[in-house]
């Protein structure tokens, strides 16, 4: 446990049988479970529409703790005694009847406990359910203890400004805003959550972390996989929505806030959100040179054919969806004065990694005769968990000859025991109550406000600019150009005991 | 070869005999030589007293290179053809003659070569030579060409500064001040020849530079031998002649100092010795209170029993002498005001390392609840050459716990060639007129002032406060009590691929 007390615990998972809750969700409580994290009394009841058994569905559960948990496979005593917890119900989310049946077994719960216990009620539902979930919570008065229960809402928060504030007024008629856990797992990465300490505990890079040191920075995340099954929810998503919105956003905020006054939720939310509102808003005529936008043709990822995005299941055939942006943003504050921020995400790109480089500038005044490649920070979320900073050294021998090496921090090397997964650290917060890592109404309508003029924009003029890239390439060359008169490449990790420039191109 | 062209050149070792030459240059110059990097005609004149005939000398040369090269046992072919360049004179410092039959060699080197050569000749003798070899060079006009000809000489560079002073004055009426290479073969060491790079060539690290980022700096040069054969000449110098004098502070100048405007020797010599000028000069009363000393009674250094340090050969039975120097300096201009510089040394200490700590300070708000350790900068320069950041990190996991971690840069992972050693870098540079890793005669005289305090009030009370440790453990506790009010430790080099606090004891 984390050193909190934890009370008697009811999870509540609407949308049992979709992927996240096999993949993800139950690994991850089961993980907790293992590692005796979870409350000693507590129940799963998982919620979907489809007829099961409870016997049935438990063995389906054990069949996605085996193929995803970062644990392998499972214990075959400690899985009996977790799944004991587990039951079914069916139920339609749009009928009430389902919520009574959800409220005898909360009750049951809690008369079996003696007491009122923690309830935890996670939308792993498509975005149409959430309301009327809530309205039934409500309405029957399951989620009404504003110290005790929460609801746990995944993105996407609305699909523009208007229907996330609505949605967040909706919500905010029905639950405390504290209740409200909007999650976005990238927050609950280990590197991510990492570079809250780094950027705290150390006082060295305070001094270096502003405009005058930094020449820009850079936020990569790049897919290796088309969008598969996901294409009806994609086609009317993008990039945009599906990462920018949220995922990229969010780590800006990490990497550029202001210190807060302490390590304590409110405070940190209130610094990433003052950040997310001080992110230049362009207007419509900036959008398309600040912008740029791929969508993917056939072609081959790791010797796998991907078909071109339009002949993607359930996406339309002439569709002007983006599965690639890159975007130049600023910052207008006193720290973050003309530094650009280029955040770049896609999909179908030659592998999944997701680093954050960190830009300095040259130093005004060179000595040395060698080309010199200005200090870079490179901290590596995945598939690497790394930190390296890249600096000049002199190469061994009898000249003063400059080579770019770099110094790292590799987790692998570091630590044996497999590192908890984002869920597990999240759902144990939420859990303790702990909204740190999650998302205020306030911070998810601020980036709405930065995304808007894009969105609109390419409404607009659906087809200008929309450049395509084969699938298993490095993204369109519009991109490289965005980060042309700052760089010379989107940078990734750099590969690993080789003295080498650090310009490998990716993006 | 560096890329400057060499000219014919005649390198004249005085003391051939003696244990540098064996153990040190002439592996050096061999290297040098198989390395291309000496001009294609050379001479190697050996000097000595002692009788021996060229073939017997090479021989036991040979010996030298065998045992004592970085590349291991020399190649039969290449060394055929190094030792023919080798020519042996018999022959008394203290006669004229000898220098005569010199003549003789570089009159008839320069007339092979129908041109003049460059002339180097290397003083690796005792210091009561220095004065008689250079009065018979001069004499003998042997080294009087101002752009070709240079002398070398090694520590010490008189006893005080009076005697230092004086041999300057001395030298300086026989050659020219850009003749005189005054080598310190810690400033040819790899590490400490890319202090210089990773301070002026990395813009992240000078902003860090100064009195408001770091709390303090510590150089420590521990050596793991007692004084051995060199009981004679040590127990009359001491450590703090014999190290802190020249090597450490030559190591605190390099560190400290002001970036020079252009990497050139000059400019480097200047501000390194605009730096020791502004090393606080103690007065009388401050002495004891500031630096510590230490004597080594018998013990075992690595299951070795070494005798207590007045029962070395060659040492008085009451002798005073210092084996162990440990000393807080203080910088007196606007970079390093209230920062103090440790500095330590001693002899018959556990283990071999000499390592360069630079402490940052601790934040003015700390928001996590852990302890934190400040940054540290951990440059090492033997036995292991490795750069290493000392931050704090988040220990993967569910909670948000600190801990400090290091990223570092380690030659051994990243080159796979071997490393020249510090005399063949000096002996290169000398040859190509290259000052910049030499001492100047105003930096020597300014490091005497530093010292002189120190020498005066120890001949002053001879007794006082002469700590005695035994042999093999880690310096006398009063050297730890003047880091305390700083830092908990003298520090050392973290052990590899372990996250632990990085507090290990030393010195």
């Amino acid at each position: 446990m984390k050193g909190k007390k934890l009370y008697p615990a009811a999870i509540t998972i609407f949308g049992a049988k979709g992927d996240l809750t096999h993949r993800k969700l139950i690994p991850a409580i089961y993980n907790l479970f293992i590692g005796n994290h979870l409350p000693s009394s507590f129940s799963l009841i998982c919620v979907d529409f489809l007829p099961d058994s409870d016997e049935e569905f438990r063995n389906y559960l054990l069949g996605g703790v085996n193929e995803f948990s970062r644990n392998g496979k499972a214990d075959e005593m400690k899985w009996n005694e977790f799944s004991t917890r587990i039951c079914y119900i069916q139920g339609d989310f749009l009928k009430l009847d389902t919520f009574v049946s959800l409220r005898k077994k909360l009750d049951s719960f809690d008369k079996e406990n003696k007491q009122r216990g923690t309830r935890l009620f996670y939308y792993a539902v498509a975005p149409r359910f959430i309301e009327v979930i809530s309205d039934s919570l409500y309405k029957l008065k399951l989620c009404h203890q504003e110290k005790k229960d929460r609801i746990v809402v995944e993105k996407p928060f609305g699909t523009d400004l208007d229907s996330s504030k609505r949605l967040n007024r909706f919500l905010g008629k029905r639950f405390a805003e504290a209740q409200i856990y909007r999650i976005d797992h990238y927050l609950g990465k280990e590197t991510v959550q990492n570079i809250l300490a780094f950027r705290f505990a150390n006082y060295v890079f305070e001094p270096l972390w502003n405009h005058k040191y930094i020449d820009h920075i850079q936020i990569s995340v790049a897919e290796s996989v088309g969008v598969g099954k996901r294409g009806g929810y994609y086609d009317s998503s993008g990039a945009l929505r599906d990462m920018i919105q949220n995922h990229l956003l969010q780590l800006l905020c990490i990497v550029a806030m202001e210190c807060p006054d302490a390590y304590q939720a409110e405070m940190i939310r209130n610094a990433k959100t003052r950040l997310m509102q001080s992110v230049r808003i362009y207007k419509p005529a900036e959008v398309f040179k600040n912008v740029v936008r791929g969508q993917y043709t056939a072609g081959m990822v790791d010797d796998k054919p991907i078909p071109a995005y339009r002949n993607e299941d359930q996406v339309s055939s002439g569709s002007t969806t983006e599965t690639f942006v890159a975007a130049k943003f600023f910052i207008d504050n006193k720290r973050w004065k003309g530094v650009p921020f280029f955040l770049g995400t896609g999909k179908a790109l030659p592998k999944q990694t997701s680093v954050i480089a960190v830009q300095f500038k040259e130093s005004p005044h060179k000595i040395f005769k060698d080309d010199i490649v200005p200090n870079r920070l490179i901290i590596s979320i995945q598939p690497e968990l790394e930190i390296c900073l890249l600096f000049e050294s002199k190469v061994p021998g009898l000249e003063m000859k400059l080579q770019a090496v770099d110094m790292d921090f590799i987790y692998q090397e570091n630590y044996t025991e497999s590192i908890p997964e984002a869920y597990e650290a999240l759902i144990l917060d939420v859990l303790e109550g702990d909204a740190t890592l999650f998302m205020r109404a306030d911070q998810v309508d601020a980036a709405w406000k930065v995304v808007m003029p894009i969105l609109n924009a390419w409404k607009k003029f659906p087809t200008r600019q929309l450049h395509f890239y084969e699938a298993g390439t490095w993204a369109p060359a519009a991109a490289r150009e965005l980060v042309k008169p700052y760089a010379k490449h989107w940078f990734q990790l750099p590969v690993k005991n080789k003295v080498q420039p650090i310009l490998k191109d990716s993006l």
